[in-house]
């Protein structure tokens, strides 16, 4: 599958590097795996790292490719003075393990850059993020950097947010979640949404976020529309903490692809 | 002191109850306490819960009148079948002891009427309220409710929303609260704002909300401008879970003061 076309203008044209300048050893593209891809993205996301900058680092399967180069990076002398700030517990037990100095938005509330993964990523840089349940955090600290380097493999492309059937997280407050999910769900009923609470597969119990809050997963059968409406009417909802769409947020947008790597600058 | 004017305009005549119409013996007014007022407001309020009805009960010093006096109207046999929604768990434990019966609003998502007090209340009814702590659960409720009474004493009356150098209240989640705190108050720099965490007096440690969170107080030297606006940029600062300005919420407010009670409907 090819790089889906809008989000790399015919207008411009994409840095592509091929996956054999980076430290990997080249690989016949038609055997790089998802987890390959993920992982050439996020080593072409270190190459932006330098000495002394203070980092936001990112949660999921894509992120902690980047937050374990980090580290080796650290231990070969190559990279210095990092400082680390966590997006949630996971990233900070293996940043930590790395040998990541870390730190925190109270102590270090400006950033110079964050890399982080994304479930959705529209052709305005637009995200959903949070389908690994860390979305508050991560967004409370990508909010905070200079710049946000998002890195995904190419299956996360999307044309629409929310359009692809999959999940857009919301946060709530465990209290009457049952009414705020109604409520979430009433407010898009024109876009067809179910409003589902995420549950543990192995009990069934709430899934609770890193903030003793719940997660419900808003399923859409078409378009939301304008984005930053969508955003305020569920942020307006008592009850809701925070929600999975990073409107404006990501300054830079790193795709591993079966025909290599594409750099998007904002 | 009079009641402030702007809330009753002089081209409407305000509904001017002597304090001796309520259950209430004659009391000269110049005898009447704080307190006593609050108890009036909230009789007057209580005139208007008819049997049958599901019923927000509000939290603090003037909606525990009026949770006392259904309570006492249930076991006198003149309401019967009412179902309350407590606002907070402090109100849960006075209306279960007053032998009201309780839901939630997971049972009930549509209430017929809410009474609770505020701390401020501007012309136009929009509401401060918050400073008990309960302001998440409250705007849950009082949000799903047709009809929603507010109970004061003539203190609470104010020509603009947080002009008046008393905390405004934000629940944030514990999570770098610092930096959540000092975003807030860059938000209303032009106010003067100065945003503080509010503590327990007798340990200086957090106070803690009923869904676990900390209360950001925020204090201003002028006015906010547009209360909307100003509303929906304190909600998109992530790590904001939801502020105490309750607007366009009111349906009616009563007003307990020197001269009697005034009742407006918005």
């Amino acid at each position: 599958m090819a790089i889906a076309f809008p989000h790399f203008l015919t207008s411009e044209k994409p840095a592509v590097v091929s996956p054999s300048t980076s430290s990997e050893t080249q690989i016949a593209p038609a055997a790089l795996s998802q987890d390959e891809l993920k992982k050439i993205a996020a080593y072409k996301a270190v190459e932006y790292v330098e000495s002394g900058m203070v980092l936001g680092l990112g949660t999921g399967s894509t992120a902690k490719h980047a937050v374990a180069k980090i580290g080796e990076l650290l231990r070969q002398g190559k990279l210095k003075n990092i400082v680390g700030v966590p997006t949630s517990k996971m990233t900070h037990e293996q940043a930590l393990s790395a040998g990541i100095p870390l730190s925190d938005l109270d102590q270090h509330p400006v950033l110079d850059l964050a890399i982080d993964g994304a479930d959705e990523v529209d052709p305005h840089l637009n995200l959903v993020k949070g389908r690994g349940g860390s979305l508050l955090r991560e967004k409370m600290v990508e909010g905070a950097c200079s710049k946000f380097i998002v890195i995904v493999d190419e299956s996360k492309l999307v044309n629409h947010l929310g359009a692809t059937g999959q999940a857009m997280p919301v946060e709530i407050v465990p209290f009457c979640w049952k009414f705020t999910a109604e409520r979430l769900q009433g407010l898009f009923e024109y876009a067809g949404c179910a409003a589902k609470l995420r549950t543990l597969n192995q009990t069934g119990e709430p899934f609770v976020t890193d903030n003793g809050n719940y997660i419900v997963d808003l399923y859409f059968k078409s378009e939301l529309g304008d984005l930053n409406a969508a955003s305020d009417k569920i942020l307006r909802l008592a009850g809701v903490v925070e929600h999975g769409m990073f409107l404006d947020m990501a300054t830079t947008l790193i795709v591993a692809g079966e025909l290599g790597v594409c750099v998007r600058e904002k």
